[in-house]
C-alpha cells in the first residue's frame, strides 16, 4: 500500500486549518493540508467574506441600482479570494495539497478519498483538525431543491429573491435579512425562539427589533416551517396547532444552526474525544490522544473566524515551542454580528457574572446612543453601550454594543478588560468628538454618580460580599 | 452704577464654557454665563453638531435625492440642538445667563455691552474665559459678500452650489469638501500648502489626496484666491506669478485657519499674559492671574470640541476640590477628522519623536487596509494604521490611522498608550473578524517579525541609546 509520511497533517482548509498550516509552513515545517472543498473554508467561501461584501455594496445601495449586479459583484470577489488563497496554498514550498475527505484509520494514519474516488494514505507525527461545521437542514415539503438556501449557496445566487424568508433568527439570518431587505426584496423571519438574536442579552434584541421592523422586515416568533405550496407561492408556517400562509415566498434560507462535521473523520479509530458540542481540547487545542489537536468550529469554542485564527496561533505556538511560557488561560473572544447597527461583545456574559458573583457586587451602566450628539446627528434610535462592572473598583466584566460600529469598538474594551483597566481610568481618558466611543466619557462619568457620593456604602458592600462573601 | 456679584463668571458658551458652567452649577455653585452669540458655541452651531449632520446624511445621499432638503435638515436639527441647550442655561437654577460681549475692566470685573448696547457690570472671585476662536477672512476682490462662506455662514445655506471653491485644505475644508460633494456639488480646492491637511503626516495627505480625486475634486497647491469676476462667474486664483481661471464657481467657501477671540477682552486690564497662540495657561487652565483660567479654543491647547470639554472638567475639579490629587499631566487629546476615509491621531506626533528619541530606537509599523480582508470586502483602497513604538520594550508612542471608522478605532490606542500596554499584548489580544481593528493583529505580528528573531540586536540597540544614550 501506498503511504506518505508527514510531520504534520492538517485536516480542513478554513481559518483554523490555514492558520496553522501557514503558521507551521512558513517557520520550515513540512504540512499536508487536506481539504474536501474549497481552501478559505467557510469564512472565504460562504461566509465573513461573501457576507461582508454583500452587507458593504447593500449599504450603498439605492433606487435605480441593479440588484442582480450586487449579487455577482459579491460572487466575483468571493471566488477571486478563493482563488487567490488557493493558489498560495498549493504554492507553499512546504505544504503539500491534496483534495479530498479524511479519516483516521488509526491514531496516527488516515485515508483520504479524493473526488474521483482514489484513495490515498498518509500517516503523521501530529494532526490537527479543523473541519468546521455546516448548516443543519431541515426539509420543507413542497419547496424545490432549487428554492432551498443556506449560507453554502446563498452566496451563488444570480437573481434577487422576490420574498426571502429566512427560518431562524441568529446572527446568520439577522446579518442577511438585513443586506437582502436593502437591496430591494422582501424579508421575512420565522423563529421558534421568542426574539431575535436568542444567544446575546435581552437588550439586544429589544434594540434590534425595532430596527428590523423599522424596515418592514417582519418576524413570526416561536414558530416554523410547515410546508409550501407551489401553485400560489405560499409557505405555511406553524405556531404551536396554528398554520398560517407566508405569501409570494420564492426562496427560503434555512439558518438554524450549525452541525459539527466530525461524522466522517471516524475519530472512535483514532480514539479522540467528542460529543455533540464538538471535539474536546484544552486550552491549546490538545485533544485526549497525544498528537492530535483540533480547532475552531469543530470544538466547542466560539464559532467566529478570529476564534479559530486565535485558537490556530496558539496551538502553532505551543506545538513549535512548548517550552516557551504560554498563558493556559484563552484570549477573550469578542463576539461581533454586522446587522445595522452593528452588534459586539466582550467578556463575561451576565449568567457568567451571575454565578460568580453576588448580585449587590456588581452594577450594569448603560448609555443610549441617542442620547450623546453623535447619536443625534446620525440619527441613532437603539444603539447602546452596556457595561457590567464591579462596584467600587470599577472593574470591568463585560461590554455588550450595539452601535453603527460596534465591531470596532469593543476592541477598547477586549483591551480594558484583560489588562484589568478600570472604569476610572477610562473617566479620565479623552473620547474625540463627535464618536460613538465618547458614551465612553458618560458612561464612565455614571460610575462616578454611582460611587463618589456612596463611597462608604460601596465600600462596605464589597467588603461584605467579596471579601468576607 | 449698578455691579452685581458672583463666584463664578463663565465668558463664552461654547464646549469648554458650558462644560465649566453646568459642572460648577451642578455642584451647587452660583454662575453667570454670558455668551456674545448662541448658547453651544462653534460646536453646536457652527461646528461638529451641524457638520457631522451634514456628513451622515452626505452619506446617504443618492442621485433623485434633493440636496437642498438635506440642507434644509442640517438647520432644522441644528436649530434644534441649539434651542435645546440654551433652554438649559437659561433655566437653570444655578445660572444666570446674560447675552453680551465681555471685556475686562480690572482683575475681578468685567463690562457686558447687550444686543441693545446696554451696558452691564459685573465683578467676580473667578473668571473662566471661553470665547473661543472665529474663521480667519481674507478678502476676494469682486466677490459679493452672500457669495463668500466660513463655516459660520454655510450651515445657513438654503441651496446647494453649483461650484464651490474652497480656499484652505485643513480639516473643514477636507470634511466640507467631502460632503458637499457627495450632495453633487462641484468643488475646487485652493491651498498655500504643497499637500492636504498639511499638519497631519505626509502618509495622511498621500492618502486622502487620491481620495479626493477619485471623487472628481481638484486641489491647486500652493496658490490662493486673487479675484473674482462677477459676469464670467470665474474665480481667478495666483501660484506666484501666474494667475489662472477657476470656472463657474458661485460660492466661495474661507477656510484658512482660525483667529481667537481675545481682541474685545481687554486682557490687559487684567494682567493676563497671551500671545499670537492664545491665553498662556498651565495643565489646569490658570493663566497668570489668580482666579482667571481659560478653556478652549482661545488657548494654545488643540483645538477640538472633546479638548475644551476635557480641560472644562479638570478646570472644575480643580477649583471645586483643590486638595484632591490631580495628575499634572493633561491626557492624551486625541485628533479626528471626519474625511472619507476618517483620519485619527494620538500620541506623540513625529516631530516630538525625533526630538525625544534617537532614530534608531524607534521603529514605524505601517499596515495598509486592503491588505487585510475587511478592506478588501468593503474597496478601502487608501486607508492604513501607523504606528511608532520603541523597539524592544514595544512601547507605543504615536498611532496614526486612515479607515473609514478611524475616529471609533482610536480609544484603543489612547488607552494603550496611557496605560502603557507594549506591542507584545496587542499581539495577545483577540480582534473580531472581519473589522479594520483586526489590521492591529497583523502590526503587531510584524513587530514580532522585527524584534523576536534579532532580539539580541534590539537588545544591544536599546542598551546603547536608550540606557546609556
Amino acid at each position: 500500500m501506498n503511504m506518505k509520511n508527514y510531520q504534520n497533517i492538517v485536516i480542513g482548509a478554513g481559518s483554523g486549518g490555514l492558520t496553522v498550516a501557514s503558521g507551521l509552513a512558513n517557520l520550515g515545517k513540512q504540512v499536508l493540508l487536506v481539504e474536501a472543498s474549497h481552501v478559505g473554508g467557510d469564512c472565504t467561501n460562504v461566509g465573513c467574506v461573501p457576507s461582508k461584501t454583500l452587507i458593504h455594496l447593500a449599504k450603498h445601495f439605492h433606487p435605480g441600482m441593479d440588484a442582480n449586479k450586487v449579487l455577482a459583484e459579491v460572487t466575483r470577489k468571493r471566488n477571486w479570494l478563493r482563488d487567490k488563497e488557493t493558489e498560495e496554498m498549493q504554492h507553499h514550498p512546504n505544504i503539500d495539497f491534496v483534495q479530498g475527505y479524511a479519516k483516521f484509520v488509526s491514531a496516527n494514519e488516515i485515508e483520504v478519498t479524493g473526488p474521483d474516488e482514489s484513495v490515498q494514505h498518509f500517516n503523521a507525527d501530529r494532526f490537527f483538525i479543523a473541519t468546521g461545521a455546516r448548516p443543519r437542514i431541515v426539509e420543507v415539503p413542497g419547496l424545490a431543491a432549487e428554492q432551498i438556501l443556506t449560507n453554502e449557496s446563498i452566496f451563488d445566487l444570480t437573481r434577487l429573491p422576490h420574498h426571502l424568508a429566512i427560518i431562524g433568527a441568529g446572527i446568520i439570518a439577522i446579518e442577511l435579512a438585513f443586506a437582502f431587505r436593502k437591496l430591494g426584496a422582501k424579508v421575512t423571519l420565522i423563529s421558534l425562539d421568542e426574539r431575535v438574536l436568542p444567544r446575546y442579552p435581552l437588550e439586544v434584541s429589544q434594540a434590534i427589533q425595532p430596527e428590523l421592523e423599522k424596515r418592514g422586515i417582519r418576524v413570526h416568533f416561536q414558530a416554523t416551517s410547515d410546508h409550501y405550496e407551489e401553485d400560489t407561492r405560499t409557505l405555511f408556517a406553524r405556531r404551536h396547532d396554528e398554520v398560517f400562509p407566508i405569501e409570494d415566498v420564492d426562496q427560503v434560507l434555512l439558518a438554524i444552526g450549525r452541525v459539527r462535521n466530525i461524522d466522517h473523520l471516524d475519530l472512535e479509530k483514532a480514539g479522540v474525544d467528542f460529543d455533540r458540542r464538538g471535539i474536546k481540547i484544552d486550552g491549546f487545542g490538545r485533544t485526549n490522544v497525544k498528537g492530535i489537536y483540533a480547532i475552531g468550529d469543530v470544538t466547542p469554542t466560539s464559532a467566529f473566524t478570529h476564534s479559530a485564527n486565535a485558537q490556530g496561533r496558539r496551538v502553532v505556538q505551543k506545538v513549535l515551542y512548548p517550552f516557551l511560557p504560554a498563558s493556559k488561560k484563552e484570549p477573550l473572544y469578542p463576539t461581533s454580528t454586522f446587522s445595522d447597527p452593528e452588534i459586539a461583545t466582550v467578556g463575561m456574559t451576565r449568567h457568567q457574572i451571575e454565578e460568580k458573583f453576588h448580585p449587590h457586587l456588581t452594577l450594569s451602566l448603560r448609555i443610549d446612543l441617542k442620547e450623546i450628539d453623535r447619536g443625534y446627528t446620525d440619527d441613532v434610535e437603539h444603539g447602546f453601550i452596556l457595561l457590567d462592572v464591579m462596584r467600587l473598583t470599577g472593574r470591568i466584566l463585560g461590554a455588550t454594543i450595539v452601535a453603527p460600529q460596534a465591531s470596532e469598538m469593543i476592541s477598547l474594551f477586549t483591551l480594558a478588560i484583560t489588562r484589568r483597566v478600570s472604569m476610572y481610568k477610562l473617566y479620565r481618558q479623552v473620547y474625540p468628538y463627535p464618536t460613538f466611543s465618547s458614551a465612553i466619557q458618560k458612561i464612565s462619568d455614571a460610575f462616578m454618580r454611582e460611587t463618589l457620593p456612596h463611597i462608604m456604602r460601596e465600600f462596605k458592600t464589597y467588603l461584605r460580599y467579596r471579601i468576607f462573601g
